[in-house]
């Protein structure tokens, strides 16, 4: 995925994923669909977009929504079975290693997602930001340390890489299961999180990001892991 | 908390509980209110009830509940810190062991809710078709094997005992945290359900119930537990 | 299984289960025959029996075994895939509700242990004073409310109904895996316990249950759940 | 901390911290010591060093021991409470991030490990081999995605800035509590591993990486997460 430069537009980009792993949803897809068109504030607009499911495709999806919109904010999404809250992540590494094959079959172990560049790569988001405005407007939500090894890690190092130094902040949130898919997992009591709520709660950290404009603007509060 | 028997009413008595640990809100009561005056179908009507998070105290407010509206159902509900969906309990043991003191100041370690009676009751609800109907419904739901010592399994008990061989069926849900309370939680990422999602969800769980009337009458389902 | 009365001998029954769930180890049986004739003080030596994992055999085992040794206490040991300590259950169920099939293909579902008896048998166990005394001597322990609904909870409401004022205190205790039980595990990371720390661990909650001999004796102190 | 080179000496380091969080013993340290002088095969000789539980302090501590020593290998330890198996990370942040303060009351906050220098480092140690020599061996062990925004991930990521292209394997792994540390939580089922469990352990870790000798040489097997 190649560096990229434009002038932005008043789009902010929310990208969702189609469904994964045998469910037949995604809330990731959902949400994006949910906020596609609706208006930020007087100066800002979503555009929601659905990426495949699969390791390069998802990648390729993006360059062309990126390319498309020229988007002034960028939000990547993805369903993350297990947590409880909207989990804003921190940082992407340059690694694929899935443990289940993505939609198209693949299955890349330790493969660097962008070949010679560097290891990782840092949310531009105003994450520390988000996560206390998201916690005083009632949504639960936290930083998270790890975005996985698998399409979603995947694409945000691509997003990242393609927008470093661009000066358009972008990053990626993981969002709980939807209601029914945790009711249809046999024998399992997972955590979810209704669309509705999502759908607020994205909204919400969009509003933040845009209130935060500036490279590297956030509130310094404490928000990692002992380990 | 004496044994109780009365020709039933149409109502049907669902409880909730104040806040108690610190929280300003308890879901348990927010559902029970929200459902209070509710039709359940031509013959049935929700009487919402909140009782103080005090032992002793909680079941008086019960018996006079129960006295006054002489329920032909009734479903206590209570606040679940940490569970993930709509936790039907199975069991309802005669020991009062409080970890933490109640709203009153009280904290009983190893005493019998009521002196003398047996060591558990089994909920008389239809548990297992209500988890299933619940989930087919897109509710995460599930059987519980505990509803732990305080307050909650205090209730419950004395819930049980009061109407045991009255043919009127009882038990216990525990509900998650509401999401405002879940984002109040420092340093923890916890589950939580909206309120608007409880209240659909126990209204569905009363609906099964009163489909499947008759002493004993559930679905035959594993909902066990290996340990 | 019947009610028992006898004169108790010198012995102290620690009971096992053989393997289950496609594992080829059972700590509890591991346990249970390191500790096999072992001296615990002047007046009390272990016996060790393994059990079948398999409902109604395992219960005629245990008879067998408490007619043959007449033993002074009893603790009945099994395997808690998922847990991190010595857990000390507080009561066992009056019911049987497999989720898998035990070691001869039978999966009752809400069948009763002992057909016409209490919903409940508390542990006769000193179980405060053990976790107390336990985590003095630094091994991890705590109470559990529920001991499941599977084959454990199945012996341990057996031999708590065959014992039941008897004056023979006995009860039971969940050990988590074996360490190279958990190395096999794919893709989860379970808790376990070595052998030699299981093995230490159980021989001090003995000596501290043959101290507190006289029914009902125990330590006051909180150990319950809140949900 | 600046980049070193150096001809590699036959000593494999093992560093561990001080106690710190209020606790009394530090797993990390007990075993760093414990291997402090033993041989691995005919050519390799562990020399174990504690490293106090501070930012800064510890990277000077640390630099010092790799002057002294140029050990041919480097494995960092470092206590994880609620792990439950030998954890070895896979990547290092260049952000410290301090929810508590450590040993010297220093609490940063979203500042980086080395400044001006990549966002992250790769562990260098053949981590699949790792994990999988042990598992076969009996040690329960897991990659891990993330080794927090502490103390551990601070030393880890300065061990893998000074060492970056010297050819000199090193990295990370986080090891469980200890019991005595578990027994002592309270409130708190906790996971834990046994000394002999944790030596044992980092000893068949370190025999492993001595045997997959060469840059970037590693078992190819998925060890990743979905998220």
């Amino acid at each position: 995925m190649e560096v990229l430069r434009y002038t932005p537009s008043s789009s902010v980009l929310v990208t969702g994923f189609e469904p994964f792993g045998g469910s037949g949803l995604n809330p990731s897809a959902e949400v994006a669909q949910a906020l596609h068109g609706r208006a930020l504030g007087a100066e800002a607009t979503v555009v929601g977009v659905v990426l495949p499911c699969a390791f390069g495709d998802a990648l390729q999806a993006l360059a062309e929504a990126l390319r498309q919109h020229r988007p002034r904010l960028v939000l990547a999404l993805g369903q993350a079975e297990g947590r409880t809250d909207l989990s804003i992540e921190r940082v992407a590494l340059n690694v694929d290693d899935a443990r289940i094959p993505d939609n198209r079959g693949r299955q890349p172990v330790d493969e660097p997602v962008v070949p010679g560049a560097p290891a990782a790569c840092f949310s531009t988001l105003p994450i520390k930001a988000m996560v206390a405005g998201l916690k005083a407007a009632g949504h639960p939500a936290s930083i998270s340390q790890t975005a996985g090894t698998f399409v979603c890690n995947h694409v945000f190092y691509g997003l990242q890489h393609a927008l470093a130094g661009s000066g358009v902040r972008s990053g990626f949130m993981h969002v709980p299961l939807l209601p029914q898919q945790a009711a249809q997992a046999p024998g399992l009591s997972l955590p979810s999180m209704t669309l509705a709520q999502q759908v607020a709660g994205v909204q919400e950290a969009l509003r933040i990001a845009l209130q935060w404009e500036g490279e590297g603007a956030d509130l310094r509060r404490p928000g990692g892991a002992l380990n």
